[in-house]
């Protein structure tokens, strides 16, 4: 597939095609239309178009698209054909949460590492994994061929730990903590700012509160 | 103020407002002007002007915005300044990690209840709350004034509850199980797909590797 560079808004909805996809596949379709993609996914029929012709298009016919290769070429194009190695820093509640999370696993993101400053924690295990120390960190990125590191810390030490870990190598982070990080362009930065979302809700809970 | 339709992309970019004006606010910082707000936050003057301007301007003069009073202001926006009360349905390893983050409560965001389908888990302490079964959803949300549901359940069950949670007279729900939920419009939904979000990062690092 030739690159060109494509809109983060496109990105940000192939995952959602790609679940529904999977959905579709889990039932046994083979084939579907983009009008009947646009009806259950309630975008426009010409959004979907659109967006697939970022990608060349995905081979539409008449008679609709191959659902079991869209959902392929779509995974491909998401980078999940191929397994990701990542760290957790942070063994607090959520990150204990997302190495329970097997869907990742299933998906090829593999947590091989979770890391925490707290000494009174250091061997707990979770899952399979033994918490241990920050000092291990730079050895075992480097060791283990880590590509995405995940900071559940609080925000008053995730800056100084993305920088760190950017000096280890690491090209990509998934960032929990309540900070926007400040890392050279060429890293990967991806934002789970569940305040933000929470807060979201509300404004739109009190705008459209009917008293 | 005056109600009027803002659209979500403004909504969306409040709550970063809000997080670095409480910075500043912290820091001691008392006046800031749009073009060093614009530098901290790495957003064009232009657009923080535009976004504030839906919302009256916020009384920015020659010498710029009052922290303070502009931090109060966007809480107010966001409904912050009232109590909300939520349950949580699903008490495994994320919505315990969501009942024991304690940012939300200083926000406002107080955990009533905590809810599961597991029988095992009735009981169980998450802080101060005591995991209760599902049948006693309806008369809590009833009894307890809830207005935001958090789901943080599997898939398979996410949509049926969902339409539970909304005849129990919910109007809003945070929604961390990983399919769209469809629930009538006056119901405001916020989705946290940590799986898509997950793929956007893997994607982005598929596409600028170098190699």
């Amino acid at each position: 597939m030739e690159e060109k560079e494509i809109s983060q808004a496109v990105i940000s909805r192939l995952p959602r095609y790609f679940r529904y996809l999977g959905d579709l596949k889990d039932e046994g379709i083979e084939r579907i239309s983009s009008q009947e993609l646009s009806d259950i996914m309630q975008v426009t029929a010409s959004q979907i178009r659109q967006d697939f012709n970022n990608f060349g298009g995905f081979g539409q016919q008449g008679y609709g698209y191959n659902v079991g290769y869209l959902y392929e070429e779509i995974g491909k194009i998401l980078g999940l054909d191929k397994e990701h190695n990542l760290i957790i820093v942070g063994a607090g509640h959520l990150g204990q949460a997302l190495v329970n999370y097997m869907n990742f696993e299933r998906r090829g993101f593999i947590f091989r590492g979770v890391f925490d400053s707290n000494p009174a924690i250091h061997g707990m295990k979770i899952r399979e994994l033994a918490v241990q120390p920050m000092e291990n960190m730079e050895a075992f990125v480097k060791e283990n061929d880590i590509d995405i590191a995940v900071l559940t810390i609080p925000k008053s030490s995730a800056t100084a730990v993305a920088e760190q870990l950017v000096s280890y190598g690491i090209k990509a982070i998934w960032n929990f903590a309540h900070v926007d990080l400040n890392v050279p362009k060429e890293i990967q930065v991806e934002n789970v700012h569940l305040s933000d979302s929470l807060m979201k809700l509300s404004y739109n809970l009190a705008s459209h509160d009917t008293n």
